[in-house]
């Protein structure tokens, strides 16, 4: 059980900072089952509040932050671990989105996660695939967001394929619809940014097929149900229903007019955007109908809460497959992962490092922290950071992948002091943690070809001792002339190892 | 036939720019037989003179390109393709080694790479297995240089581990035996050193296991020579003959008074530092006899420049492993390799692109350039470059690793114009390659999803005119979108695509 977690936890809620609205779920868990309580949605479109330089203005950064003060009310007394927040597109594309994670955390109390294209394409599968009856065949599911759109084709509750495509309804209103005129030559450059876009992946998706095709966005659920207004449908999108509807626009010609029964007003403006790239997706993947589901990221995101409280943490088969595939001598890593841990427990209290998943991270970094070896040798610490920051790793946000990788950086040769610091007080944890890590791995610097004895840790401030058992370092000089190297490089960042 | 190599070449020549010493051999290749003229070596121990800033003294600089000198006469006239001069440590440590290498280049008339310690273990392997008797079991090689030390385990021909580790006889001479006294407390820092070094990859090398143990280098037969001397021998290294050595040396106290049968003269001051890393070897691996062997590096350099002329080109062999491993489309890569390689032949010549690598080149980035994929999809030109700027390649420079980096990661997107600058003259045509390759991809978006018509190419200085058949972009809208925006990248580096 990681200590993060919150134990027995009855009530769990997530919060989906997307791109053109925020979100936000609570629900009753019991076992593996989910009962939704409350549901509350605002318009925030803070896609719309970036500019070129990738700078969210503070307008759109207040106007999220007053919508998540209302959400706070329902969180604020819910303890750690039990609430899940994520952003997502505009979020990952804003420069300066530390600040506005520092603003809204203070505000949730609970972290704010941004998370990758990839891994919120798994989690919009985990909640379509938990919210459609259990069918054997394969599903497409695309979902529209303000800045994103997500692709995934799975079968059951297995994502096969997931991608992510820098396109959605709020940024391409900006780019071709901004003024709300709608003629069918900005309509056309719109539709052809998307069939280009959809180049990248269309034949991936089509090599691997899929049997129904499911949308789980507003934008879809708004069309189709225009469509079915204007009676030609049951509420799913259809070829017929979409030639209708552009054919409609071009003769209301203005944003503003939009007038389709099931479209709320507040969804006039993106509509023309939303409507080309869904139209794009239907003949670059030959599509003749789509179906809406109301599961998404964020019923996702609380299945994977659920996931992680009954030892189903999709972040250890991640994990798993990272050492497999980059080949990682994983007796080794399962030697350093219990030396650090257990040097870790000795240590936790004096260092300040019980709450929080500092115990967690430590161990995930000895079982990764070899990785990049299978690059190559030379520099091998540096890339395993680069494959740990860079790759898609299911379940993990972006700041646990750099916090994650900065460990891996550091675990061997010079600690680098000023990544460590861009994490603020975080930081002194994370050395402390990289203290861990390398005490673990000197520990088993020989790899299993010698037996170790039992050593005594005692942490303060700024200094480890390390005590061995009388005379065993006077016997075994290779160990001692090892420890004495590591003393040098971290007094290089303020430390004292001592050991006898 | 690659279009670097020179035909029905039957003089070939290697030079082996070491950290102690320079070595040239010259050979006549018949099929795949070699047969040595002549050789020629020069202790120049350039790795004296890199100091603690990495920064090569002018000094020692000018004592390497002196041998050159003299070298040069003898391959001046030689045709490109059939001189291979590889550089090792000293010149890997060198920030200032481009300087170096300008000049070096400009008295042989030949290419100067720079290859890495793996590469140089490979080469080293072939050497040896070209020189040895042919025999079934696994054989370990080391290879003890002036700043780094070679590790090597194969069979046959075929090496199955290789590593390379930072120390050598020239380093650890400066570190440990600078003022040429010779102390047991010296000799057992110099000693630990090394075995902390080892540490790193003896657990690997024993799991592997071997039959027999070589030794390569001019160290490793110093030795040989001077315990046969002793009369503890016949040549190879032993236990018995080290540790004689070693109170030998004790007892003598200063390299100056070392007088051992078969040791040069200018041999006695790094072989205190050579017999503590030999030592160190013995004891870390646990040998009790090593044998020597002279072919080394500059005969690996020759057989290996042999392959690439009989179609046995180690370095296509590399690419389609890097390919299989990061599970690239390889129908999709073949199809722009084909593509990259028919625009090229219609504008190298109008490009000046005719002599040189550029056509490899331009090949093997259309193989490669979706490695990145694996790792994530975001940003996969940039992680694509990465794992072939760092990936131990065997067969490739360094040189010729960060250009086929840079087209991967020029391949889509912005091209980053100053990263292409740091090529000097160069720089222009990998543009010019990069602007193929761009156009390849392009060519064949839709992944063999659509039958691609002929396009006619028109090259000038910086434009590229491409001409399709009459009336066909107008019917394919798509794919004419997609060269505008192309177009609009290309603008960016002063480049002028028009498409007709």
């Amino acid at each position: 059980m990681p200590h993060s977690s919150a134990k027995n936890l009855s009530l769990i809620a997530a919060i989906d900072l997307g791109s053109n609205s925020f979100h936000m779920v609570v629900a009753k868990a019991h076992h593996s089952e989910i009962r939704i309580l409350e549901r509350n949605g605002e318009k925030v479109q803070l896609a719309a509040g970036i500019n070129e330089e990738r700078h969210l203005s503070e307008e759109s950064m207040q106007r999220g932050l007053d919508c998540l003060k209302r959400f706070s009310q329902l969180i604020n007394g819910m303890p750690q671990g039990s609430v899940r927040i994520v952003g997502t597109n505009a979020l990952r594309e804003a420069r300066n989105r530390g600040e506005f994670i520092r603003r809204a955390e203070e505000i949730l109390g609970h972290p704010v996660e941004v998370i990758s294209g990839r891994e919120e394409a798994r989690l919009i599968y985990l909640g379509v695939s938990h919210t459609l009856a259990d069918t054997p065949g394969k599903r497409l599911v695309a979902d529209i967001g303000g800045g994103s759109t997500e692709f995934i084709i799975g079968q059951r509750f297995e994502p096969l394929l997931r991608e992510s495509l820098q396109m959605g309804c709020v940024s391409f209103t900006q780019r071709y619809f901004r003024d709300g005129k709608i003629t069918p030559a900005r309509y056309a450059q719109a539709y052809t940014a998307a069939r280009l876009e959809l180049m990248s992946i269309e034949g991936a998706l089509h090599r691997l097929g899929w049997d129904e095709a499911i949308g789980s966005s507003g934008t879809i659920r708004a069309i189709g149900s225009a469509i079915k207004a204007a009676g030609l449908g049951s509420g799913e999108v259809n070829a017929e229903g979409l030639a209708w509807l552009k054919r409609k626009l071009f003769k209301l010609g203005e944003t503003d007019k939009i007038d389709f029964d099931g479209v709320k007003p507040d969804r006039r403006a993106i509509f023309p955007a939303g409507l080309a790239i869904l139209e794009a997706i239907f003949d670059a993947l030959e599509l003749q109908r789509m179906d809406h589901c109301d599961g998404a990221l964020r019923e996702g995101v609380l299945y994977d809460l659920l996931g992680r409280h009954h030892h189903e943490d999709v972040r250890e088969r991640t994990l798993t497959s990272l050492m497999e595939r980059y080949h990682v001598d994983q007796g080794q890593a399962a030697r350093v992962e219990r030396k650090a841990l257990h040097a870790f427990d000795q240590v936790a209290k004096a260092w300040d490092l019980e709450e929080g998943i500092w115990r967690e991270l430590l161990g995930w970094a000895a079982k990764v922290h070899e990785v990049g070896l299978d690059i190559a040798h030379y520099h091998y610490h540096k890339h395993g950071a680069y494959l740990i920051e860079h790759s898609d790793l299911a379940g993990f946000s972006r700041e646990d992948q750099q916090m994650l990788a900065l460990l891996v950086r550091g675990h061997r040769r010079n600690i680098p002091r000023d990544k460590f610091a861009e994490f603020g007080d975080e930081g002194t944890k994370l050395i402390r943690l990289c203290v861990l890590l390398r005490f673990a791995i000197l520990f088993h610097h020989i790899r299993g070809n010698q037996q170790m004895p039992k050593v005594q840790l005692q942490a303060n401030e700024n200094s480890l001792d390390v005590a061995f058992p009388d005379g065993w370092l006077q016997e075994n000089q290779l160990t001692r002339a090892d420890f004495e190297q590591e003393a040098e490089w971290l007094t290089r960042v303020g430390f004292v190892l001592s050991v006898r």
